[in-house]
């Protein structure tokens, strides 16, 4: 019996002009994964996430642009790369491509 | 300051002409974060995994296909398709693209 799975990330993408829609993937004990889709979403200039928990971020689709408050840093992304945001660590999106549709796998530790 | 990042998921890929490497991403209290390419790997026939933790796995490139022991069920997974295996949810590797490498991100929760 051979079957073909339901759950792929980048089925169903929402149809953004603008903005970012988030999934819950798996929500577990000590772990919640999500999707996100992004298009031409940035966080206002000096307004950070400052999240109780650690966070394992994947870029799997689009390019963007992360900033850390500690040192202003503005990390870029493409497809593939990943990133480790450790509790408490201040964070923003700083852009997201308006052109194509950026989608996110993230990691988050409960 | 515009950095880049130095880790991406298909960077570095082993030069595998068969079989699977696993690469350790994030190890945490409750979660390990691996990275696993494969090039023509498969399980022995009714030889099964039996993980004592739960395990969110998703395909990223490549082909393959899992095979479950409690119906023998065969899933057929491309770029893109995740599962969650709950803990003792018996089941294999029962084939991998062998023209292509196939990488999975798996998510241990431990």
């Amino acid at each position: 019996m051979m079957r073909n799975l339901n759950n792929n990330l980048f089925d169903n993408l929402p149809s953004l002009v603008h903005g970012e829609v988030f999934d819950i993937l798996l929500q577990h004990q000590q772990v919640k994964i999500e999707r996100i889709v992004s298009k031409g979403h940035a966080d206002a200039a000096d307004t950070w996430y400052d999240q109780a928990q650690a966070e394992w971020v994947i870029l799997l689709a689009g390019n963007a642009r992360l900033q850390f408050a500690k040192d202003k840093a503005i990390i870029s992304l493409t497809a593939g790369d990943y990133i480790f945001i450790p509790a408490h660590e201040k964070h923003r999106v700083d852009w997201t491509d308006p052109a194509i549709e950026s989608v996110w796998l993230a990691i988050h530790l409960l």
